[in-house]
């Protein structure tokens, strides 16, 4: 592909000026070779903090490659469908990928480790497993058969409990509610008797407010409010102990990432890095203004969910994430070292993070 | 520049072919300018974490410009003391420089602010406010008179509480203790009837091994076994109220960064961007294996510090940090921006980060 690009750029050259190429042309030519990829996403074009990634990680890219490699980002329906992403990258219909690894759990049901985890590692545990942990070769032995690279690419921080239309006192409260939760968290409150229904993102205010559904989850203060939730349900319930961060993925289709020079490769790895870390920062600094609106302007009832739930919670979580580790050879692997570096980072976060959040607020929720 | 470079480019590879050159001339010229910079730091070369993110800066520069921004990093001491980094960089003796602002404190009380604060945000909240909540541009204006631009590159976590010779079981077991502990959190400590010595970090070991102090702070496990502490003093204090984190600074002379074309200004600001986010990650991955060596291979006495400890230190680091931004007009204005931040982000994390943390373990420390 080089040579042939190489080949290609003299020939031009040498037909534009009509001269011989003046030394140095092997550099010039890899300096002048641009890429224009297409990234397909799963989100709308320019939703609010998830689809903000690729369009930073577009105009980065463009700004560090002086222009040669350009990224057109498309929202989910504008190429492809948002649930097939996975698909149109791994055929090559996109370079890139931009979305969140659980909703591959049909291809590699352990996909979801990489997502989100009921009880498990919030967004800088995930981080530390992910680059120092060995947690990013696992995800890349997990996508290679499929000819797909992958590089984390966003957190959303510790996600809201859900929208109910009632309160919820106890776990009996929660039997026979319909309530629209995905991946392992719904595995879980169906264990507790919820009656899971799963929908897209786009039919679950008009459920929640026709009372097909009784309550649903979606992400945090900051997309809820977009997404007029509180109009639909007056409960909000935290925390998010089914979703303690949601990781978003990057997804390179692998010949075309072996098509890049070299320093190209590394500012694509590189912009990525950024975004990851970018994504985190927007949601951290906008969620609490958008809480305040939810509770000053929509009246909306905060709720912690009360300890029994959790307790419960947490006891079948753990058996529906061991059960996903038995699911091949593969999932053993990535929950064996899932689990190792949860103890270890949980156990040290106990005595840092949980202890300083502790001591400087030892009221916990004060908005009560 | 541009034009000069240009024009040099020109005259070269002209005498070099004998020939006029080819269209494209002015990308040829600009992808060949190339740059070697210094980049001085407050750290002993390669120092386990802190000392690996300008490594790891150098390194992702040179692959992303493909060899045309080069950074040659020195440790404390080779080039400049390590406590002289900023005026090494205003005055362009480096370009580049990587430390942590509270040492520049005698220039700018203000700076403070960006590196640690008592009581104050965690590594995540920091990042929030310094790239979503204006944090950042109070940081640059606060520079922008010594001719330096800053980015945040790197944070430590939340840190340890410190080492002491001796159970701590109220605020009286502080009074008359000698205690190295720097900055803010330094002054609270005396105002609890703490003596503070400060010294420079090669001094710690075996002053505190003498006796000539009886505690000192460091940074956390990774660094602190490192650091030989343990086999000085047997109690190991949590958690670290002085220093929530510690956020580290990359800064560069303004003069030289605006000599770089666009380009490698945007590498260069996205590597150090990837450096603040690498350096936590590797801290969180491995502050836990290095407290697991202190516990079970050098019997150190893991304790928390007692309540009323942490309840009188949260009450005089409001008093002292509240002074500090009354020090000057700029201090109020990074004060103000600073704590109406941390309320709002405090307040949300009170209902996801500190209250999953607290659902996830409820009992807090198991090491005990």
């Amino acid at each position: 592909m080089k040579l042939k690009s190489l080949v290609a750029a003299v020939a031009i050259s040498t037909a534009a000026s009509g001269l011989f190429l003046v030394s140095g042309v092997d550099n010039t030519a890899q300096a002048q070779e641009t890429f224009e990829w297409k990234m397909v996403t799963s989100w709308p074009k320019n939703f609010p903090g998830v689809g903000q990634g690729p369009e930073r990680l577009a105009k980065l890219v463009d700004e560090m490659s002086n222009g040669r490699l350009t990224i057109d980002v498309y929202g989910a329906g504008q190429l492809v469908p948002g649930f097939e992403v996975f698909d149109a990258v791994a055929e090559g219909t996109a370079e890139l990928g931009h979305s969140a690894s659980y909703y591959w759990k049909g291809k590699a049901p352990a996909a979801q480790f990489f997502a989100a985890v009921p009880f498990g590692m919030n967004a800088q545990e995930m981080n530390a497993w992910l680059h120092y942990g060995g947690g990013m070769e696992l995800w890349n032995e997990l996508y290679e058969p499929f000819g797909v690279d992958v590089m984390v690419a966003g957190a959303s921080g510790v996600q809201m409990g859900g929208w109910f239309n009632k309160e919820i006192n106890s776990t009996a409260d929660l039997d026979g509610l319909k309530m629209r939760m995905p991946g392992l968290g719904g595995e879980v409150m169906s264990r507790m008797g919820v009656a899971i229904v799963n929908m897209p993102g786009g039919e679950i205010f008009t459920s929640l407010q026709s009372g097909a559904i009784d309550a649903t989850e979606w992400i945090g203060p900051y997309n809820d409010l977009a997404f007029g939730l509180y109009q639909a349900a007056d409960y909000y319930y935290y925390p998010g102990w089914h979703e303690p961060t949601v990781m978003f993925e990057a997804i390179v289709n692998d010949e075309a990432m072996s098509t890049l020079p070299p320093d190209l490769q590394a500012i694509l790895r590189t912009a990525v890095r950024d975004v990851n870390a970018d994504m985190l920062d927007e949601y951290t600094a906008r969620n609490n203004d958008a809480l305040e609106t939810l509770i000053n302007e929509h009246d909306v009832e905060l709720r912690r969910l009360p300890d029994d739930v959790l307790a419960r919670a947490k006891e079948l979580s753990a058996d529906v994430v061991a059960e996903l580790g038995e699911s091949s050879e593969m999932a053993k692997k990535i929950y064996d070292s899932y689990t190792s570096f949860q103890e270890k980072v949980e156990n040290y976060h106990a005595i840092s993070e949980q202890a300083y959040y502790n001591a400087r607020n030892p009221e916990g929720d004060t908005t009560e």
